[in-house]
């Protein structure tokens, strides 16, 4: 557990104070693979742990209006049968959960009592996307919390407290020493996959989870690249998106760019320099009560002076990055909310990244953006500008086609020839009270120096 | 692919031989975590695989009755957005994938079509567990596939291919790496989580992924254990049982134990010879025609011999074994089928492990025995005694009780009270024509000198 046990009530309480009905939280299950026996690795449903549930599957904490977080509330646990306690050993009492959970020894109950309880129809949920978690919820009568019911749990997880800020700390540190291991594991010949391995490593040491598949490319231009099939050859660059998560649920995520042989090239150098800027730009501006979306547009433009820099825009910054121009190379959002979760709340929809009136812009780029609220102390996000050249966008005629009087096309496609691939720099802040932000993933170096340094090293 | 296109090609039309309707192979896909933009890794449909589907998400394999094994024949993929195209890169062409499976190039064709090709309800399917496959399954008026039908699919894959002995090869020997990194890692003071970092780097950097969640453990006794934060203490045992699944989809499976300093006690070595002797007798015994009940039973005598000579249980071998007084110690199955699963084809039930007319006995410790078949040239099984003092299994009076005349119950209370844990050691065979079987990871030391050199050398 994150937080001692009267964080956990309180947090109950507060909640208890915006019901109309009572809340079920499921804990969740993990997915089969092929066959039952062989599940994915369980990791516990954010909303729920944010509560007080113990880390155990197909478990439910009940919360009712009102409540001070202790009476009126109830966590229900899976019977262990006498076989399974031979698979799977002893669990942790009763008495421990609850203590732990900051709940009265006397409510816990087993989770076949859960069907009797809450009135059917009378509560809601907050449910995994598991099919096991979601035909129990369906069986006990449960309705899915409505959007009024999300934004009382929205308000509350979007601010991290005291507690919160050391877990996502712990997990932003395991992230960077994965992350440096990554760099020293880098060499000409070697393949994505010895560097995913040495990240891996350092994860599974710290009792870590990777809080996402790690993206670990040659093809950063890829955003969401899968496999660690390719060899690294001299002159390419390796993006490494990685993160870590906690047994206690926090996460973390960062990004680096290096170049396989520790040497950049001109244009290489000139575009990481780009991003750097825009990162440095952009993290500058996280203030309480700026809106995100502006720091979007702020680090475009940023990236705008540096495409017409490198002679691949041509124009004035201001009037290309209204025109979207930016997009072309930087298409992605420049961050989003985490904390329990990478996206955090992204199961919520866009509730917990868009504040109430705000919806996404509909360009391609734009929409990609998954965070849109004016910023508060305490929200953790992530400033993860980049630059790309991905033949996907440049075979589109419906993106190109509009730019072509600003775009130097001979230029690009030269790039695209060389596959030049992608760059991004990535931290994790947590916003505080007065001046900039604090930056959780500050000591990876994103120096292009010290980087390439790193990654000759190997 | 695992395997030549032409096999492929063979597989489905001996498939469709006996087929009386359509049969479609779901390739499934990777169900999400918290929330749909962060999922766990994909591991396609191990049926769907071995009928030539290529390893991509929501594919479908459809195969004709009567087909060849190209006409009628169809493979069904998901059409990728242009937007897809920017965030997840290329992918391959459908010529490609039709060439790879053996099948003609314009026999692929975008998913949405294939709820209008098989006549709703004439088509059967095999699905994986995944919501979005059993909803599109579900959409698409396919029924699940009957008995008769999946006994078509066991009678194949039941035996393994010269394709398929080289991949599983493949997969034992990335295991036996990853076995051996764990021993090396292993030293008084260091963590489960160190060895389990050691391991998973292997796997990882041989871009395999765990064929299940490696059981890492000092408390071996706990037959599933999970979980890596105990610290490694000198007199205690680490227990490992993991393996590796290569890209295509095969499966190893293996388990050593060994003494955390190096050295083993005198109790230790005995019970350790008592499963090593087991395993080579089991062992022997795997040649075409045997039952593989009989080798469980064969095992389990010489497991009775071992716990008579440690004074654990005293009585005649073969009387003790009939009363099943080893499965308060040896509580499990000698072993499974492995192949494109760990448990090959547990997602049948028992349609694969049991033979026509065979049913699981009924006891404690028998009833867990997942395999009743006679062994034929082709199939691969795991052989995996062990010797076990589990404090759950000796709180019950109704499995105690019984056979409290035979056993020795101070000297169990002895061992349980410094946590002896358990030991079991697992390889992973192919019954061959001839003689024994080929031991698939037989490059892993089992001799208790040799692992205690290897672990102590750390």
């Amino acid at each position: 557990m994150a937080c001692p046990p009267e964080a956990y009530r309180q947090r109950r309480a507060r909640l208890a104070a915006g019901l109309r009905r009572p809340m079920v939280l499921l804990s969740g299950n993990a997915p089969a693979r092929d066959y039952a026996a062989n599940p994915y690795p369980f990791l516990a449903s954010s909303t729920y742990l944010y509560f007080g549930g113990p880390p155990i599957e197909n478990a439910a904490l009940v919360i009712e209006p009102g409540s001070d977080g202790d009476e009126g509330c109830e966590l229900f646990r899976q019977a262990r049968e006498p076989d399974d306690l031979v698979w799977l050993g002893n669990v942790p009492s009763d008495e421990r959960l609850a203590g732990a959970a900051g709940l009265g020894a006397h409510r816990v109950a087993t989770t076949d009592r859960l069907a009797s309880r809450p009135a059917a129809g009378a509560a809601c949920c907050i449910c995994p996307p598991f099919p096991e978690a979601l035909r129990w919820a369906l069986e006990a009568g449960l309705q899915q919390a409505d959007n009024d019911e999300l934004l009382l749990v929205v308000d509350m997880r979007l601010c991290k407290d005291d507690h919160e800020l050391e877990a996502m700390r712990r997990a932003a540190d395991v992230g960077v020493e994965a992350q440096l291991a990554a760099m020293r594991a880098t060499q000409p010949g070697r393949r994505e996959a010895d560097v995913a391995a040495a990240l891996t490593e350092v994860l599974v040491a710290h009792e870590c989870t990777p809080s996402f598949t790690p993206i670990i490319t040659t093809a950063g231009e890829v955003l969401h690249a899968t496999g660690y099939s390719s060899v690294l050859k001299p002159g390419q660059l390796v993006l490494v998106d990685a993160g870590a998560e906690t047994p206690t649920g926090y996460t973390s995520d960062m990004t680096r760019t290096w170049p396989v042989s520790g040497e950049w090239s001109d244009v290489q150098r000139h575009l990481y320099d780009t991003v750097w800027r825009a990162q440095a730009e952009a993290i500058a501006a996280c203030v309480p009560g700026r809106r995100f979306r502006d720091i979007h547009d702020l680090a475009a433009k940023v990236i705008c002076e540096g495409l017409i820099e490198a002679e691949l825009l041509r124009g004035d910054p201001a009037e290309l990055t209204q025109r979207y121009a930016h997009t072309l190379f930087f298409c992605h959002g420049l961050g989003h909310l985490i904390g329990l979760d990478v996206h955090d709340m992204e199961d919520f929809g866009d509730l917990a990244g868009y504040a109430p009136g705000r919806t996404r812009r509909p360009e391609f780029g734009n929409k990609f953006l998954r965070l849109d609220r004016d910023l508060e102390p305490g929200m953790c996000v992530t400033i993860e500008p980049g630059v790309y050249l991905n033949p996907a966008i440049w075979a589109r005629d419906d993106l190109v086609g509009p730019l072509a009087d600003v775009v130097n096309r001979p230029k690009v496609d030269a790039l695209l020839k060389e596959r030049f691939g992608g760059i991004r720099i990535e931290e994790t802040v947590c916003i505080l009270q007065h001046g900039g932000p604090e930056i959780l993933t500050e000591t990876l170096p994103n120096d292009p120096d010290a980087v390439a340094v790193l990654a000759g090293a190997a």
